[in-house]
């Protein structure tokens, strides 16, 4: 791996998903070679701050007229995981789990959704998409013959806590909760990405109330 | 407005809702006081930078032991809009758009979903909660009749561009783009917030990867 193990910032973590994706982008449409300053027009930044991100993880060698897309688009790859596959379990069959289920990027990015899990009897045994809903109940016999590395958790806040707690400890690697609570953990037991919907509809707010 | 004409860095924005969060989950647990070292802590930053954030917004004036919180609350609330209800209409009425109309914390933030659209003859007129599909063929006629703030984009990315044009001419002043591409309007237009779910997505299985 290209990573280097001392301390990289949020704000830097941030903005690799969207070179990764400008850079798809661009390989899509036939780019080869792209500068750090067309880079960071593409980013709302400059070039100076891409170099900068960019020397976190050795500078991907920049040679004569600027880089290399397809091999960056590699590199950034590996380091956001997408040289390998991952499967996902999705905990929930409410309109979250499912709209997750259906959602044709995921697959795209190499993420598997294998399973979707309820605790609803009236949920479980019904058809989303290709799955049929499984019940929680049976959540340890399944992890033990299927391991998964993701849990996406689409549950009311409250009993979130407890059920993270247990993917974890069931051998679940990451949860990307949407259940509008923020939970954290040792990494070493787990990894964590919290999504808050409504805090991307309050920047919008804001934005509407102060231009 | 408290808010300040000069420029505002969307590290700031960022962190504006979440401060809204944290300060409305203190609001619920009784707690009238805090200070900017216990939200800092909360927050995963310092106490100076709550201060620097703070201070954008003409400070806040702490007295004594700390910031009043419910004060707070309701003057980043109203910064964030907050202080009034915003219409909203969904274009989409897929799993994404479905999902969204079903979602509580919208309408508790004073965000009401009054339409969902959609071009599709089979979704029209079909039920999503409380709401029946509308065709788009009508928007302009319903904007007329019902004005509206924001418009939720949850189409494919190729019809995105267009259909925000049509809604920002129709009077639409801040578009909610799923539609997984980056558009971007003259702000004097229309405001866009892009919702990147993937993103999050690699930012999770970057940690996963990098632990």
């Amino acid at each position: 791996m290209v990573g280097q193990n001392r301390y990289i910032s949020d704000a830097v973590i941030r903005r690799l998903p969207r070179y990764y994706r400008y850079l798809g982008e661009l390989l899509n449409s036939g780019v080869t070679r792209v500068s750090s300053g067309e880079l960071s027009e593409r980013m709302g930044s400059t070039a100076s701050q891409i170099r900068q991100d960019f020397n976190h993880f050795g500078g991907f060698g920049q040679q004569g007229y600027g880089y290399n897309v397809e091999l960056l688009y590699k590199e950034i790859g590996a380091i956001l995981g997408m040289d390998h596959a991952h499967d996902v379990i999705i905990i929930g069959a409410g309109h979250i789990g499912k709209a997750l289920v259906n959602y044709p990027n995921f697959v795209k990015r190499g993420f598997n959704i294998t399973a979707i899990f309820d605790k609803d009897p009236r949920l479980i045994g019904t058809q989303v998409s290709e799955l049929t809903v499984l019940s929680v109940d049976d959540l340890d016999e399944y992890l033990q013959a299927h391991p998964a590395d993701i849990a996406v958790l689409a549950i009311p806040k409250l009993q979130a806590k407890e059920m993270a707690e247990r993917l974890c400890s069931l051998g679940i690697q990451g949860i990307w909760n949407f259940a509008s609570t923020d939970l954290e953990f040792d990494t070493d037991t787990c990894v964590v990405e919290n999504v808050h919907l409504t805090d991307s509809l309050l920047r919008l707010s804001y934005r509407l109330n102060n231009r």
